[in-house]
């Protein structure tokens, strides 16, 4: 049976089949040897992820075994308490021992999983106060890139503790003046730059567990294998 | 476990997860209901399609039963046999024949499993002679639209034989002056417009079966239905 790897995340994730999407850019990467199987949950954070995360994946009898799973949370999870989307809000705190259960509950499950985490995105304060989700006459975004800041480095933290690659999604997409409008539509989610970093972090990530074209075996023998001479010879075991 | 859908067919359906790609946006419209699962394989005609359908899908008791496959066959089928594609020929009567066969091998695997089948687009045969995958110097298109039209017609046919439902894009294609350079991007593979015409083609397909955002239901609370005042009540089943 061909590998697969589930994208399990929140609105970043959901979203990453639209055009350019890194969900997309995987499946077309991966497309002769990996599925690539989105559970992305919108607005979802960490606590509700925990909670949901048995109905999420198949019991091992009825699903086989993924090769991997990506973690990506954390967005939500850093809404300020006090602000408009609040209620989405977990502790960083409580962020951290999320991800720890997240992480035993995939291990338990199927031992041999590949988990790779990815931290939330920078947040453009700006891109979110012309964007809000909900009315908000504040005048103050309901995300800082501070706070995204804080739970990034749990995840990190968590992904050392686990001795878990993790993509530090946080710091890589501020490494490049005008990242803010570079890769995000909205001051939070991905515009098809982001999503390019998302896909190139990800493929390196998956590299550095030993999960990459050069590894995995290709479905079925490719056209350029077959001898136009006796093409049914490829066919015959 | 969220439904399932198959796409299997040849480099079209291998093709389908690039930028814009029909099987992308199918991902994407479902992607809180169902799973989109690649199995396109480039070159491929039904005749070595049917040589490895075994292998393709897993057996019921590994994968579970999938929700509906797209068979998507017969622009290698309809490779001219005296031209430089030759070899990937397979006559119109043992296409039939193969497309039956596919047919029948799923529907014993699995009873309840909706079969959409799809005809292969019109060739643009310009586009071919400036886009040749192989040395071509024959001045002569290795495929033919009238060609493709006589596999579109039988595919149909065999739909009609089955009970099950088809997307005619060959006639759907040629709706449009200048479908040429509006849908294919090389005389054969399709380009966005022509991605997106397959996506929407489809989509009601799917819905003539049954299959819909209307009819699927949504894996886990939506976050619009999640009641910002107490969030955890929507997780307490």
């Amino acid at each position: 049976m061909r590998p697969r790897i589930y994208l399990f995340g929140d609105s970043i994730t959901e979203e990453s089949f639209t055009d350019g999407g890194w969900g997309s850019s995987l499946a077309n990467h991966f497309s002769r040897t990996m599925d690539v199987v989105l559970r992305g949950y919108s607005g979802y954070n960490t606590r509700w992820a925990l909670k949901v995360v048995e109905k999420v994946f198949p019991p091992p009898e009825r699903g086989g075994v993924p090769m991997a799973v990506t973690v990506f949370f954390g967005a939500n999870d850093a809404c300020l308490p006090d602000r408009c989307s609040g209620f989405q809000h977990v502790s960083v705190d409580e962020y951290r021992k999320n991800l720890h259960a997240i992480i035993a509950f995939l291990k338990k499950r199927w031992p041999s999983v590949r988990i790779l985490l990815i931290t939330p995105p920078p947040i453009d304060e700006d891109g979110r106060l012309q964007n809000p989700f909900v009315e908000n006459e504040s005048g103050l975004p309901e995300r800082t890139n501070e706070a995204a800041g804080r739970y990034a480095k749990a995840c990190l933290a968590v992904a050392a503790e686990c001795g878990i690659p993790a993509v530090d999604l946080w710091t890589k997409m501020q490494q490049i003046p005008g990242w803010q409008k570079a890769y995000l539509r909205d001051g939070l989610h991905l515009n098809k730059g982001g999503q390019r970093v998302v896909f190139e972090e990800i493929i390196l990530g998956l590299k550095g567990a030993g999960l990459s074209l050069e590894t995995l075996p290709v479905d079925l023998p490719l056209i350029a294998e077959i001898d136009p001479k006796d093409p049914m010879k490829s066919f015959e075991n």
